[in-house]
């Protein structure tokens, strides 16, 4: 529980209806979407201006309590876990677009902003931002950026940070800085748009950001090429990139997701393949005709029993709609879904599906595979029960050898979704001792009071060395 | 001067033949292509692999000597001036392009490989890294990645930092880390690769990169656009952007500049234009004709007086290589020649053309202007003479005025070239002082002895308080 006088000032700064501590707002607050993660925050404090989140983390700093900035929480890392209880801090006053800037190609938003409104406003000006978390119907652009969403367009267009050309920030000790701009080249000083881009919240509160827009792609064209088995299917999907194409989406699922996806989306989907992938590229129409037919002619090559190219665009958006529900459709089969996202160079995507299945059968666990085939990016998703505490310890052990085996393949432990808290003990793994180490030293140069969203990503110096003297 | 001990510790490291002091190699790496810079190191020691880096690195930390890593010394921001001694490392024996792996799409590099090769390495087979500083052909990679080098091909393709997937970094401490991979997506903590990227030296030594190739683009076509007055052009450059169409280079020449080049490469091109535009665009060959067409007419539109596409490959390599010899036509003029790159929103050229055009009549110098107009960044080139003190007074508040104006304008005060010594004095004019704090505290936390490319980019926190203390 806050203390009277912080609790004060903190109305002070934003308003009595803006600070809320009763039981239902903070069991609200006390969890994300990352099964087994919860803890209750002190409070709720919604800032209705980068001044108030100024204000506020100005208290928090000098009282040393911790902030966790949260959007919609859609996050599975547990990174918005507020783990050591302190203030959740939310933007629902702060979902202005600010604008949209056509002759720079850039638009200005808070960090409150939905994702699906930013594509949905760009395009109306016959203009395009590319990433598409999973969860961008409902996901803020401010948690976007914080764990530098991904999404199913990684592949040709990049990620969120490849979007971000500027931010407002505020830091730790509660100064607002600006950085990038609407530029194309900026090289003054060190990159701080990018390093708080997918910093988790650690670093500081992002109150606004300028964001690139692209050229809305003239068409787009959808495919389903169906696999007898796994193998031909990556062996595909290396093909089509070593053939110099470079598809929009290129996107891998197993038997046991297209099954649930078509049980759940019921739109006559190849339940009969060992495995599918779903292949989209935009462009000019006659890239586009030729891309799709090589692309075809490819995957028939690599053991494709059939190819299918959606014939309206209807049809196209179905396919898509329906990959997108798959971890929604493989949640209603067990209480507990744990969505991963090891990722590996595309090259050892079959080493890598092939590893995850041997490491289920030795576990004996239910492990369904999807993901973003075209960057590598792999969405094992166990199904479980959180209340088997002892499925629930082979759980743990199956991930550990995953999260091992992705390093091991030139991979990362996490390639969209973040460290959080739930892999803090695995980011030694891709970082090193050392990389760790330099990480926590910016941390601590950046937050000594280890205010902003404290106990995700790694154990900051101040823990380490009370473990070591212990 | 080296203390004994050390050096005979350097020796025992690289070798001999790999430490020199002599005053001819003390000169050679007094300094960089910025005039008016220079400062003798105490010398040059070039190890043989990261090993060897790490080992000199820890020396120098123990003894905090100050090391300034060095490629070939082409930036132009006096980067690499050795201004408080120490010693400069160079790369040659570090110059092997280790791996191209066409399945993912990367080349594995070290931090010695000229730039230039780079490109040639990655069209041999097909496929393309854009990155095209104007001083390709000599630059190292490593100079590049610590500078986070620009060129022409910026607007479409983004800077060195957009191909930039991984690195191995020896840290001020002499620790080894790698930070990304062969890998689109990776969330595993900072984004270390970025921040390194544009550090300009000053947080560690790069050592080996992971590179990002695309796709060889199939065609590529080459015009000029002549126009009788300045923003006209500029005008050109905002429809082009607002009809959608990203060109692969959008480079703006003034008048003066169009006659020196043409004075020096004698190509017949047309000096009676006010301004040109010199246009590329590459892709899919209906895309590129389409694009062009396309193009012309809206250049035409706005009041260009001649558009000419370049008939033959060589006519566009020849119109092409006459931009790139811009600086060193310019440079034919004056004894000295000073190079900026002040960067605005693209929409904001004509502005900027303009400001820079009546500072110079306000100081009476000679400033010529050419730039990448397609993403803001200008060359305003000051033709001078570095022994007229009193000239080079007015040169400083000039273009002390431009940066001014810039970042007025929402620009930055260096779009590729760096901060370097030479505009630490501005950097707060565009990271605002809390900006420019943050980044002292990065510095310092990763760098606590200052051994790293000491007096660039920011004053460190420790010569901040010593001078408060005076």
């Amino acid at each position: 529980m806050l203390n009277r006088d912080v609790r004060e000032k903190l109305i002070a700064i934003v308003g009595e209806n803006n600070v809320e501590d009763n039981n239902a707002s903070l069991l609200a607050y006390s969890y994300d979407s990352t099964p087994r993660y919860q803890t209750l925050p002190d409070a709720m404090v919604a800032p209705r201006n980068k001044h108030e989140v100024s204000a506020v983390v100005k208290v928090c700093n000098e009282h040393q309590i911790p902030i966790v900035p949260r959007g919609s929480g859609t996050n599975l890392c547990a990174g918005t876990t507020p783990s050591e209880g302190g203030i959740v801090l939310i933007f629902k006053h702060m979902r202005e677009i600010l604008e949209i800037d056509e002759e720079n190609l850039t638009m200005t938003v808070q960090a409150g902003v939905y994702t699906k409104d930013i594509l949905d406003r760009a395009q109306a000006v016959g203009l395009f931002y590319p990433p598409d978390p999973g969860s961008m119907h409902i996901s803020q652009i401010g948690g976007n950026i914080s764990e530098n969403s991904g999404g199913l367009r990684g592949l040709k267009y990049g990620v969120t940070r490849d979007y971000v050309l500027g931010l407002e920030i505020v830091l730790p000790n509660g100064e607002i800085i600006q950085t990038g701009g609407k530029l194309a080249k900026d090289v003054a000083g060190y990159d701080l748009t990018r390093l708080y881009v997918g910093a988790e919240g650690t670093l500081g509160v992002i109150t606004e950001a300028i964001l690139k827009l692209v050229p809305q792609p003239e068409t787009k064209q959808t495919m389903l090429a169906l696999y007898h088995d796994l193998a031909a299917a990556a062996e595909s999907v290396s093909a089509i990139i070593a053939n110099r194409i470079i598809p929009a989406t290129l996107e891998f699922l197993d038997q046991a997701t297209v099954q649930v996806v078509e049980d759940y989306a019921k739109i006559g989907l190849p339940t009969e393949a060992k495995a599918v992938l779903l292949i989209e590229q935009d462009g000019p129409p006659e890239v586009v005709a030729r891309d799709m037919e090589k692309i075809a002619s490819l995957c028939k090559d690599n053991q494709a029993f059939d190819v299918q190219v959606a014939q309206t665009d209807e049809e196209a958006e179905q396919l898509t709609a329906a990959r997108r529900t798959a971890l929604s459709a493989l949640s209603r089969l067990k209480p507990t879904t744990i969505l991963e996202d090891a990722t590996v160079p595309r090259s050892k995507i079959a080493a890598m599906v092939k590893a995850i299945g041997e490491i289920a059968a030795k576990y004996e666990l239910t492990i369904c595979t999807f993901g973003h085939a075209g960057d590598g990016n792999l969405h094992p998703t166990c199904l479980t029960d959180a209340r088997n505490e002892k499925e629930m310890e082979l759980v743990e052990k199956a991930f550990a050898e995953i999260f091992e085996k992705a390093v091991d393949l030139g991979g990362t432990i996490t390639g969209e979704h973040g460290v959080g808290m739930m892999k803090l003990p695995y980011l030694h793994l891709k970082a090193g001792e050392h990389g760790v180490e330099a990480m926590r030293r910016i941390k601590q140069a950046l937050d000594p009071h280890e205010i902003m969203n404290p106990g995700k990503m790694f154990d900051p110096l101040t823990k380490q060395s009370k473990e070591v003297e212990k």
